[in-house]
Formats: C-alpha cells, structure tokens, sequence
C-alpha cells in the first residue's frame, strides 16, 4: 500500500445502449470509451452493473412460464410475493436465510447472502410478458474473459468488476456490492502491516472490491439515468488475480445466518 | 437524480499531521486544502477518518484505569480479550449482539452494530501506557460544527462527513461506513423514481452516504499511509440536512440481531 495513489477518480462512461440478448460487452466498453474520449490505462478497473451482464446472457426469465413448486406456494404465501418469483429464487438458492412478509433473504448459488437472489423486475423490458432477470450464471468467468479481450484489443491489462446493489444487516439502504471480480483483489490482506506507530494493525482484512463496488455504484445511479458502465482510476491494489468468491464468509464462520 | 454527474472524484489531502487532544480539526481541513492547492466548492464533501475526530476530542482512555465489572469479566473470558477492553466496550454500548471468541459485536449507543463498539488500539500513540480510542461522543453533531465553521471562513457550503471501518454479517473484509454525516442524505429515497422503463423501482433507498465512505476509505488507506482527510467532488446528492443515524435500521426491523 505504500505506492497508494491519493487520488480516486471515477468516471461512468458516455453513450451505453440499452443492453439486449446476445450483445458483447467488449465492444459496449470500447464505444462507451470512444464515446467518453477515454483510453484505458494500466491499473484502471472497468465496473459494469449486474444488470447489463444479466441481459447480455440473456438471463431474462418470463414469468408465465414458471410453475411455481409447493414449496415455493408455501414460501411466496408467507412474504407475500409472486409464488412464480419465489420459485426463480429457490431455484437459484441454496438455502432461505431469513423470512419475512414482505422479505426473503437466501444464500444465492454463488454464495452472496442478499434478498430474492439478486431478482428483480426493475429496468428489464417487460414486453408482452412480466420479466424477471437472474444474476449473471458466472460473474467471475465473465469478469475474467472481458478483461482477457480488454488487454487483447488495447494491449493494456485492466481489471474488471460486475456489482449488484445490496441490502445489509443493521443498516438501511442498498450499497453496491462486488460480485464478479478479474485482476485485482476481492480482499485485501492487511496483516502484518504496521500502522503509523509500527504496532500491527488489528483490522487484518479490507473488503477492496466491494468498496469500489460502492464508489461506482454513487455515479450509476439507481434509477433512470442508464450508467452501468463506470471506468475507474487510481484504486490502489497489489496486481494479482482475486474473485469476488474471496469476499464470501464461509456459513460456518458466519453467526448470522 | 436527473443532474448526477457522471465523474466522481476524490482526494486524500495532503500535510495531514497527527492529531492531538484539543487539535481543531478545521483549521488540520483548511492546512491539508491548501497544501494539497484545492479550494472548497458547493456541493463537494470533506470525509474524515474516525480516528483523528476521535483523537481530536480526547477519547483515549487508558487501560490501566479501567476497571473490569463482573459482567465484562465474564465476557472476556468467553471471547478472549483484554477484560478492561471489554469494560469500554460494554460501557460504549446498548446491547451485545453475538459473541464468539475473537469477537464481540455490539449495538454501539450511537446505535451502530459493530465490532468491539468501534474502539481499537492501532495507530493511537501509545506512550507509557496502553490506549484505547474510543469513538467521537456525537459525530453527527461534529460533522455540523465543521461544516458550519467550513462555511463561515471560506463561504461554501459543503458537506462533511466521518467514516469508520466496519465488518459485516456475511462478508469478509471491512467497509468504510458512516457514522456522521451533515449537509447531505445519510439514506436516499428514491421511492417513486421510475426506471428506464418507467415501472417503480423496486430498490427504494440507497445508502448513499455509506457509499461515499467506502469510497474515501479505498484512497485513505488502512495502515500508515496517514491519510485521514479526503475531499470529495461530484457526489450526488439531493442538496438536505441529513444525518448517519437514518442509516441504522429499528432494532424492531432487523431480523438480523
């Protein structure tokens, strides 16, 4: 951390079309780029909203379509949800962490703790037909193959993060959170750092993705403003390979769930 | 939210020196902007690290003043720490939330849920005798003093906000998080904003200032890189009074203590 940058920039790029099916992300980044008069540079992370990578993989799932499970008629009964909704999140859960009417809280696939399984039903085109749209099936692989065609067509090594907005314990209101995470720490280690008096520092454990998941999120916007894509500059990181999974307590650590 | 802007930036003020008992920390603020050659514009937010409003207001204790009670006997022996920490910790606090060894997470009175009720022993100079800094006594209020002094001797209006590090349930890895806040939201609204569809979003609140905080904390550092001031620009933010008290969650909502 000692060559820590002390300035932080972050800029939501220009000009990003609304994301369908099918669409590479790669050239969505380089337009938006191009748009903003921006070239990457050694260092830069490039943060993309769950949203846009939902849709690109064509993550959208109509409603009509589901048949809701006995067990997710009994769950959607008690929180008071779409029993067709309550159905994607089971499927996409490995465990319900907390019930409430108005709130499900599980333990997504992929390890997150968050409400409904990251499904939601706001910016998806509805069309003829109520949408629903999943998280991303693999947000680090993804993370990793963007950044992998980032450095091949600009020959600069960036790192690459795909957030989500999450409610937490305790506290009111979503922040942005890491859930796809490529060159650069999800966590960063701390221990065996000495603080300003040389005495070891007790925090040992920096949720480095997640922080700059929060930063980009402030300039995305929640609502209509249509910026899912945020190039960011002089976060300070140790380059080396990390996920988002680092950011995962394992359930057996964790006393609230 | 229809003027966001699209660039965020932020700044570790530079000439920052170490904070003593009594420092005032407007005129620490106003020396690290002008070596840092920044000047105040509306709109911008001063962010400033627990530690040095704490040191400022003299909340060290020494340890070998305190007293443990029966109660914080007990209790060090069940999680493993230094019993007259835990007195400080239990005197700081209106609840015990879940013990285990090695932790002890606790509603903080200010009505934080949080480790060891904030107080920690890295980066305060120890002397001849072990320390403990506990947290500001009323950190909203000190946000609304700086701001109001800030705006007397310069005539801008910022907001001003004090960060700490906290864990989470479910996650690895502390986030800077915010404990006081004046001149801007702790928690946006944004009920009734429609998305780019038009539909209600479904994600009504933001925590917009524990957003910022994450954000500060990635460019100040957590070890000895002595950066406890930040200034940040481009920040959006609904121009109200606000405090970081609308960002703890009713103990009678929380299904998660």
């Amino acid at each position: 951390m000692g060559t820590q940058p002390a300035a932080l920039s972050l800029l939501a790029l220009a000009g990003i079309p609304l994301v369908k099916t099918g669409d590479n992300l790669v050239d969505i980044v380089m337009h938006g780029l191009a748009q903003s008069q921006a070239e990457l540079a050694r260092g830069d992370v490039i943060v993309l909203a769950q949203k846009i990578v939902s849709k690109a993989e064509g993550r959208q799932v109509a409603l009509n379509g589901v048949t809701p499970s006995p067990r997710a008629l009994e769950l959607a009964a008690k929180v008071g949800k779409d029993p067709r909704l309550v159905e994607l999140v089971l499927s996409e859960s490995k465990e319900v962490v907390r019930t409430c009417p108005g709130v499900l809280v599980v333990a997504h696939r992929l390890g997150h703790v968050m409400a409904n399984a990251g499904i939601d039903q706001s910016n998806v085109n509805q069309g003829d037909d109520e949408q629903a749209l999943l998280l991303p099936f693999d947000p680090d692989g993804t993370c990793r193959r963007i950044r992998d065609a980032l450095r091949e067509r600009t020959g600069v090594d960036v790192a690459v993060m795909i957030i989500d907005s999450f409610g937490r314990a305790w506290r009111n209101g979503t922040v942005g959170t890491a859930i796809g995470v490529s060159g650069m720490p999800g966590l960063l280690n701390l221990r065996g750092e000495p603080d300003l008096f040389g005495r070891e520092l007790q925090t040992t454990e920096l949720g480095l993705a997640d922080e700059l998941a929060a930063a980009a999120s402030l300039i995305m916007g929640q609502a209509s403003e249509g910026r899912p894509v945020v190039l960011a500059r002089g976060v300070p990181y140790a380059r080396r390979e990390g996920t988002a999974s680092e950011l995962l307590r394992p359930k057996e650590l964790d006393m609230f769930r």
